[in-house]
């Protein structure tokens, strides 16, 4: 006799699938629902639904959006010379959270990883090229992360783009703000000496 | 402008609503799902409906089922003669995957909390005296969990149940299996050692 009845054993079950989340949590968040207002799981529902309905990618750099071209990529007053190129959707919210980026993105969805079957073919690179001589673009910017798939990456992408006439660079690598040297990994602060740069005190 | 698609920060903020779950791994769970075939989407929209449109409580012990009546309920080879009171649909789960209990249940849906304004008449009480007379139990074990709201709700029943001619029971408190004595509060040791039992070695 199953203990659970098979919808709540089946939302469970699914929801397990989220990343992090375990067959526990997930009976946890299903029990949860059900002891809400009905209301509640129907607006989840049906923000499911719209989330797969309206969500899609920018045509020209891939972010999230509802149109057909995204907020950034029509907003004529952010600067078309320069373009940050980001692994996921959640990264270009990072730094645009930062307030420090005022040009166009391109949104990989993915690093190489060979391991994977993940090649340049699997990235969302088709366009760039054409992308960037059509918006004049001065210089791109390659941030994605600094494990060893993104700088990989990044090292493809700055090989590629080397024939064309724009300046490629990488996000600086270094010590964080308000970090530590002693618990600093050794890399980390080997780049961060070999990368300084004289003091504008 | 908005960061994120209108779509999706709808989802992430229903899913901060979950226990335990704050509104970045909200987020992280809705780019999850988004970055996942749309099936995937479908389907929890889907199993979130089932939910809220089968599951609902026994008429006799409301336990959760997609029936009138729950499997326990209808299962005519359980001790009808012994009843455990529990909290929560999980509690219930929890007690019958010990496998140790073959009776009856009957579940509260909450403990009594003054300060929150639960009282009796929020809890699922209004059949227990007449469904224990009618499956003829001889015995209600009060299974509520040791916490100060729990302890109250089991002494607030087993008075109300006092006029009835049963055994009124409490599940036993003490050392869990396993517990080292000196990690031990001083409550639950001390209720251990009153509650001591003869050895049966």
């Amino acid at each position: 006799m199953p203990l659970l009845p098979p919808a709540l054993d089946k939302l469970a079950t699914l929801l397990s699938r989220l990343p992090g989340v375990g067959k526990r949590s997930a009976t946890r968040y299903a029990f949860h629902i059900l002891g809400q207002p009905e209301e509640f799981a129907r607006s989840l529902a049906s923000a499911l639904e719209e989330l797969v309905t309206h969500v899609r990618f920018c045509v020209d750099c891939h972010a999230l959006t509802e149109h057909e071209q995204c907020d950034i990529c029509r907003d004529l007053s952010r600067d078309r010379t320069l373009v940050c190129v980001v692994e996921t959707a959640s990264d270009l919210v990072a730094v645009e959270q930062t307030g420090a980026f005022c040009g166009l993105y391109h949104v990989l969805h993915g690093v190489l990883a060979p391991l994977k079957g993940i090649g340049p073919g699997q990235l969302r690179l088709a366009n760039l090229e054409a992308r960037l001589a059509a918006v004049g673009a001065r210089e791109v910017i390659l941030a994605t992360s600094t494990d060893v798939e993104g700088e990989a990456t990044a090292l493809y992408l700055a090989k590629r783009l080397a024939p064309l006439p724009l300046t490629v660079s990488r996000i600086a690598t270094g010590v964080p703000m308000g970090g530590e040297l002693e618990y600093l990994d050794q890399n980390t602060l080997s780049r961060a000496l070999s990368g300084r740069r004289a003091f504008e005190g």
